[in-house]
């Protein structure tokens, strides 16, 4: 965790940052060891250049040890004012997840601070996970195939979303996970093109298409993947060609990840392929997003970010192809960058396959 | 909706507020009827006074209908630009639970904007309940009452907290309910020192007190309550004595609630008791918060809160008393205000009682 703290504190000398407040409950667990979810409470990090950092606490969260400076407050005091007491003039990091309740009180209390935001600091690290990190990111992912291959086998026509998606949920506990890292998405025919659709009661028919969207958290650690197939005999003429598009466009996105490449690149990688072929517009969201402690951490795959790779970075690559009432195909796996390439982290079979009956 | 679209507008005419950003989903929702759960991106409603609402949606959300004018932005949009183009020179309310990835990026953009607190022109629209949120509450705190008494009937040694929380989770959705409105919270002997405690592997013995806090959420609205009991005879000979001080001062509060009467005079009454006999150090929090779409909404029952209760608020009321290494009470009901008075909306029987043996 020092590591972790020398690295934050490098990242903000490059900002020219002198002072940052931690504010994303797993920023502070990655750099203090203590956890809390403080639900609509003050809960902060203050990290400082000269080392003195100082964790925020009520009085009613329970902690592990620490030996980072704690300054604990009551409902009823200014916790607002206790921060300011530690803030020196002049620029301030502000994490991007901090809530205007406690902004901008600090802001009207602090006219000579300006604050910006510094959670770049933070997130740039947490973005490049260590040998601890992979590990557990890949057991998180190892669980994940294993269970959507036994939803696989388990599901059949007749059964509603809902019941698939409480089958791999209960699964993620049985096999050693803690549970589900975001709500399990199982589509069925149309729904499936919607890409957050949430199980309900439709019921699986031959020829339907489902699309299975998963993650656990193993440890702290999430993993994220989605495969699609359909029911049978695909109802739908363009369903056989539309998802091998997918999965190839999903591949050529992974056959280029090496360090140095440019993000935006690989979003074009697949992007480029799929509107080619005619279905640009229906492919509607960014490719991917890095992942670690929560599913969606900083930094994406998209059009619009022109950062390179490094090793050490854990991402998703997940292109998509979504047609208004008829069906959805998307193919995503978990990505690690390494020295000279990248690792697939999910192994289950992509391609497309008939199930359910 | 309309009718609560103009009581935000009367409030912010009051604060001299023309415009006004909201940004809490279950606000947009008591506004629009539109629900999303945007994770990361930015999902906001700007109301302004002459009536041009404009609601700023990423074009992966999946919608019902509405009239009011919709803004659709992609992953590579600059949606921040977006709003400012809406924006007029001069006050700008912000809603407290806004995320400072947007506040920030809009505040560097809009240098003639000042920004400030807002959403009280949301929140005390939501803190006062029409009827058919009172019907729905109701409802919420019957299911929550026959759960906890069902959980005393099924409580025995050997137990663990984990076992007892699912069946309490279970329940819910077997009564009506969606699920817990919060991590339900089930404490065995000094476990219950701590107010927040979750439930673990800890296995109940003969003696040890019982912390049951449990809510669920009803057609999206949530209920909250809280019961000690013991199993067997208590193990501590101040059990007895200490519950009856913690019930006490929760009759007692709830005793003076009715128009007109300070917040914080409700939270002395309580407190002053306890702290008459000594066991003020170990009552560490606020007497109770307000409820209604989620368990905690703005609004307190606090010291510091002089406000006044006015017919139609559900707030809670749950003194507890935390003895650190031996055990915790708290007794926690739901109260609605009246025209006269207030009305309780739990009514499992609150005395401590012997369970599980």
């Amino acid at each position: 965790m020092e590591d972790k703290i020398s690295r934050v504190l490098k990242n903000m000398k490059e900002a020219g940052l002198s002072q940052l407040i931690v504010a994303d409950p797993k920023s502070i667990r990655y750099l203090t060891g203590v956890y809390v979810d403080p639900y609509e409470r003050l809960f902060a990090l203050l990290v400082k250049a000269d080392g003195k950092h100082v964790l925020f606490l009520n009085n009613l969260f329970t902690i592990s040890e620490t030996d980072i400076e704690k300054v604990w407050y009551s409902d009823t005091d200014d916790s607002i004012g206790m921060i300011a007491e530690h803030l020196d003039d002049g620029r301030l990091g502000i994490d991007k997840v901090w809530a205007a309740r406690f902004l901008i009180p600090l802001m009207e209390r602090c006219r000579n601070i300006q604050v910006e935001l510094g959670s770049d600091c933070v997130d740039d690290c947490r973005a490049i996970k260590d040998d601890k990190e992979i590990e557990l990111m890949k057991k998180a992912s190892e669980i994940n195939d294993k269970v959507v291959h036994d939803a696989y086998e388990y599901i059949k026509v007749g059964m509603t979303e809902k019941e698939v998606a409480e089958f791999i949920n209960k699964h993620f506990v049985e096999e050693g996970a803690e549970g589900p890292s975001f709500t399990t998405i199982v589509s069925f025919g149309a729904n499936g093109a919607d890409p957050h659709h949430e199980p309900d009661g439709t019921v699986l028919k031959e020829g339907d298409a489902i699309v299975i969207d998963q993650g656990c958290y193993y440890k702290g650690y999430a993993s994220d993947m989605t495969r699609s197939s359909i029911c049978g005999e695909p109802s739908d003429p363009d369903y056989a060609k539309v998802h091998d598009l997918v999965r190839e466009a999903n591949e050529k996105a992974e056959s280029i990840i090496k360090p140095g490449v440019r993000l935006c690149d690989i979003d074009a990688a697949a992007r480029d392929m799929i509107t080619e072929a005619g279905y640009g517009p229906y492919f509607n969201h960014r490719l991917g997003h890095f992942i670690g402690q929560t599913d969606h951490e900083k930094g994406d795959v998209s059009s619009a970010n022109t950062d390179t790779v490094k090793p050490g970075m854990i991402f998703s690559i997940e292109p998509g192809i979504y047609l208004p009432g008829r069906f959805g195909v998307r193919v995503e796996d978990l990505v690690l960058v390494t020295e000279d390439g990248c690792e697939i982290l999910n192994h289950e079979d992509k391609h497309w396959k008939s199930v359910g009956v």
